[in-house]
């Protein structure tokens, strides 16, 4: 629970990082950079909840969510330009949202009593939806169609290794983050290599 | 709940206009038109019902939905090109839409035992989540992300008095509407301004 | 019972093919085809159960529904450039999605005990709401919305018919498929005809 709730805020503030760096990118004012923040960290969250049918979704029943995604547009507010500019943030802020949701995602679900299948398919719906929703809301291709980025692959190793470790009983704090780290040094090497 | 239900009926009726505009820009067709007409007046209302989790959304619960926007799709149609060039209608109607929507949605949550700060999210989500599904439907960038535009702000601050008035025991009929119509000058002033 | 689950699994191998034929018209790869196939084929009804308030959606509660998903895509992908140019597989394929999408939408709000007029509106948005979402995030103006097509009217024609065939207690496995063939034909003579 406390794996899953740290996981979650923490994807949540990678997610709502990109999605205020997008808005930085497209020269939105600081409601656009929060509401996109909002939307990118807190959206995938709840189309998992309203689709595992727990009630009202996390994101909503606890302000604590909104935390992560004001400090995600303050920081990125904040920031000075020559920082934003030094590497591909949008890519890191990406990845590591994309690697805790796969892990969250799918260990929710499993919780829930999903099937281990389903449970695969929505950690990916989840780990790759927050930034379909960004990319389609600003307006740009989503990465996920980039047939020269590998973005879905990443998600999908992650959630069926957490479905596994599930299944052995061997899913715990250690081996979660193991799992969301190598997510994540998969989602950069590929695209560094691509 | 006569109130809630009288405001969320003339907010549908005003967001699916500002549909059926936006549909009559494109040169969609009676049909496109009364799509986004549902979409845009139905879309927020569905998210929000969903997330408080109250069972069928009214809007699919209660067929008398459906009237306003059909009435809305009708009233487009049937104006003389003339009249709809006279002034931007489409912000009048946004802007009415969005004032209702910020008090109905924040008090609903209210109602169902939200969290304020979670009821004001959700207040500002239903009031720009129909303006959102428009533009991007209709692929147009979301008035919400122009630089140039105050949009979300008159709904945060419509949202964030209707939690107050409430906590104070003092929302009602009158107050809800004083704090839309607030809502409402703030926008259209806001606009003109910018 | 059985009806309702082949109409769903046909409907869901028929939308996610017109997914993967919009990918590859595109040029995304398998994983791009992929997911806009679970988008189109279960985008739709993943909708419309949340709407209906049944729980955990079929196609999250049943694994049996990614298996039409997951065939449309390599079905697309194994046929070849030759084939897929032959005729415009993508209408065909997206009109008997519709065709489909429209009496199992339909029936299933109408077992759930919602009113008639809102159990055809829920069938025509279970119908074309696999098709926006795909058009949306390919980034392509909906076909809904192109006034030399009629996308919609069938749609709802066949939505209102199963409504009727219910009322009078003469929906069946016959009945059904008759109505969304005389859809599917409509769909596609009226595209023709435009």
């Amino acid at each position: 629970m406390t794996l899953s709730l740290a996981a979650d805020l923490l994807g949540v503030y990678f997610f709502a990082v990109s999605g205020s760096l997008m808005a930085a990118r497209r020269e939105f004012d600081i409601i656009g950079s929060l509401f996109l923040a909002s939307l990118v960290g807190l959206g995938g969250g709840v189309v998992r909840d309203l689709i595992i049918n727990v009630g009202v979704p996390n994101s909503f029943a606890n302000p604590v969510y909104l935390a992560p995604v004001a400090l995600a547009a303050l920081s990125v507010y904040a920031a000075s330009t020559q920082f934003l500019r030094q590497t591909n943030w949008l890519l890191v802020a990406d990845a590591a949202g994309l690697a805790l949701f796969c892990i969250s995602g799918t260990s929710r679900a499993l919780q829930h009593g999903l099937h281990p299948i389903s449970a695969v398919l929505l950690g990916v719906t989840t780990a790759v939806g927050g930034g379909v929703l960004r990319d389609v809301v600003a307006n740009e291709t989503p990465s996920l169609f980039n047939r020269h980025d590998i973005y879905a692959i990443p998600a999908l190793v992650g959630a069926a290794l957490t479905a596994a470790l599930w299944g052995l009983g061997a899913y715990n704090l250690v081996t979660g983050f193991v799992v969301a780290a190598s997510v994540f040094v998969f989602r950069i090497a590929a695209h560094r290599g691509g």
